[in-house]
């Protein structure tokens, strides 16, 4: 008999991943959320159904009940402060995406949480997450091998928001593209070597302030280092309400690909790509099947932090060893 | 510091997948072989290098300093006697593939494996192994979802033998083919229900005996039940020579895609695929790095069976785990 659990979930933080968390342990049959932690929280009881408690953040620490809290906050000003808070009281799952800092952060986080008795898994969602995963066991399967990794079709947020600083504009959103050449290329072998300028492009939609200077605006996106400057980024006016319906959809995805040889000289190619129509959604749905992997690792005893590539499948998985083993293998 | 393993490791068998598994041992910096077990010891001293100690089958409890002994027979005939033989002795990598089999093949290997302080990891390799870990994973990730799995273009060793199993037939060789437009009707989302039919279709090259009535062939080869009779069927004739020619090149590799909606209808698809020119030592390479993760299991003192669903990826890596963190994560 497969008994079912019911992992009982507080989600903190309610923006685009915390509704995605909501959404996806809605579909979960083994989850309960119990609650939100937010830093406003009047105005989210208006947004949430009445079933859901919803706490001050800084009482927060009265949610006592929670098997597991989500920590669904951006990578820049929220986790580095909330994770380490978070990992002394509450077992936490967090999406921390600044993929320089992931040693730093995930040292803090082991250490906190091996010293209180708690799983802090770190760094999950797609890229950083599954990404992760793939690269990882496809350098595993094929040795000496080449890992690529390309983004989108997809809305970045973090691009959207630097061309939001720039002079002049109003509003803008920014779509990564891979170019198809590229992933092509990768798949017929030869492990080419291909600049940031060959693997992907920048497509840019922005509005302008009244009497704002479009050209300038242009020479400022393009040349903005680290996000445009080594691309080739196409810059598109728009009204504010399209920008605006454009924002409603948030798509992304990507390609991670592992090229090498077995043997002598036998070509072999990994591909793994995922296209999500909410980057939000996915994300959340993937940090719920690591609140399942929290719930277990806690059963184990197994204190401290973790990333996606320390946990197992069956972990992530709400399906019974029977049916894994008889439906899966 | 990085303190370099060296996991020493018994081949038992010496067919294509030992080979392929000696081939990935030869690339891999953390582990050497230190022999092979055969029931045919001096043929296979003829064939691998001096350095190797081959061991007679029934003398080969004598080789008790194997960290993990590689079993590299077939799942119909050598496995089932062989794996529970060998896990109360060893640590086990095996890669039993009948599929139905595996809840009963998993629960004997447990038990005696559990009994002797031992890890077993059976059915380890593309699928199943990795299709199966890549079934899971999407499952997880994309709750309600329907998963597809796709095989070749690609040699099935099981298809061949049925068809040199037909009176007239000299020698043979299948190609398992799946349809591009079944691919790219599951990606194109909509969950379509497809049929075995519509899915793959198999091609046959074959080579009469003199004298052989090819029209009787044919039809023997296309109505075979489980084999051909659901399938759209090709056979080729050719001679026996164009036959062999065929035989050494071993390609394979099939897709798992997974595809469903996350939240209010959100499109959502995952997709992984694997293209092997050599399929045993695509087998042999993911079997080493199973050999890897037995050896770490050990290291926790974590006896029974396992299947790849059950180990982190970190295991199956050669990184070390700053490495990860820093390059793959």
């Amino acid at each position: 008999m497969f008994f079912m659990d019911n992992i009982k979930v507080a989600i903190v933080g309610w923006g685009n991943v915390g509704r995605g968390v909501l959404s996806a342990i809605e579909k979960s049959p083994d989850m309960t959320a119990i609650g939100i932690i937010s830093r406003r929280p009047e105005q989210v009881r208006k947004e949430v159904p009445n079933l859901l408690r919803v706490f001050d953040y800084d009482s927060s620490v009265f949610v006592d009940n929670a098997d597991v809290a989500m920590l669904c906050g951006g990578s820049k000003n929220d986790l580095p402060k909330q994770g380490p808070e978070f990992a002394g009281v509450f077992n936490t799952v967090d999406s921390f995406d600044t993929h320089a800092n992931i040693p730093e952060y995930f040292a803090k986080m082991d250490e906190i949480a091996r010293a209180n008795n708690r799983v802090a898994i770190i760094s999950a969602g797609w890229d950083p997450g599954t990404f992760s995963l793939e690269r990882v066991l496809g350098d595993a399967f094929i040795q000496g091998s080449k890992r690529y990794t390309f983004w989108g079709p997809g809305v970045s947020q973090g691009h959207s928001d630097a061309i939001r600083q720039v002079p002049g504009v109003a509003d803008a959103i920014q779509y990564t593209m891979p170019y198809p050449a590229a992933l092509d290329k990768v798949r017929a072998g030869g492990n080419p070597e291909l600049s940031t300028r060959e693997k992907h492009w920048r497509q840019c939609f922005v509005a302008l302030k009244p009497d704002a200077d479009s050209a300038a605006v242009i020479k400022a996106i393009k040349i903005m280092p680290n996000y445009f400057a080594d691309y080739d980024t196409t810059v598109t006016f728009e009204t504010p309400e399209k920008i605006a319906e454009r924002k409603k959809e948030m798509p992304h995805g990507g390609f991670v690909m592992t090229s090498g040889q077995t043997g002598d000289g036998n070509k072999a190619l990994i591909e793994y790509n995922n296209q999500w129509a909410s980057n939000p959604e996915a994300t959340g749905n993937i940090l719920v099947a690591c609140a399942r992997a929290n719930y277990r690792l806690q059963d184990g005893g197994r204190w401290g932090a973790f990333t996606m590539l320390d946990i197992p499948a069956a972990y992530l998985s709400p399906r019974s060893r029977e049916e894994l083993l008889k439906d899966f293998m």
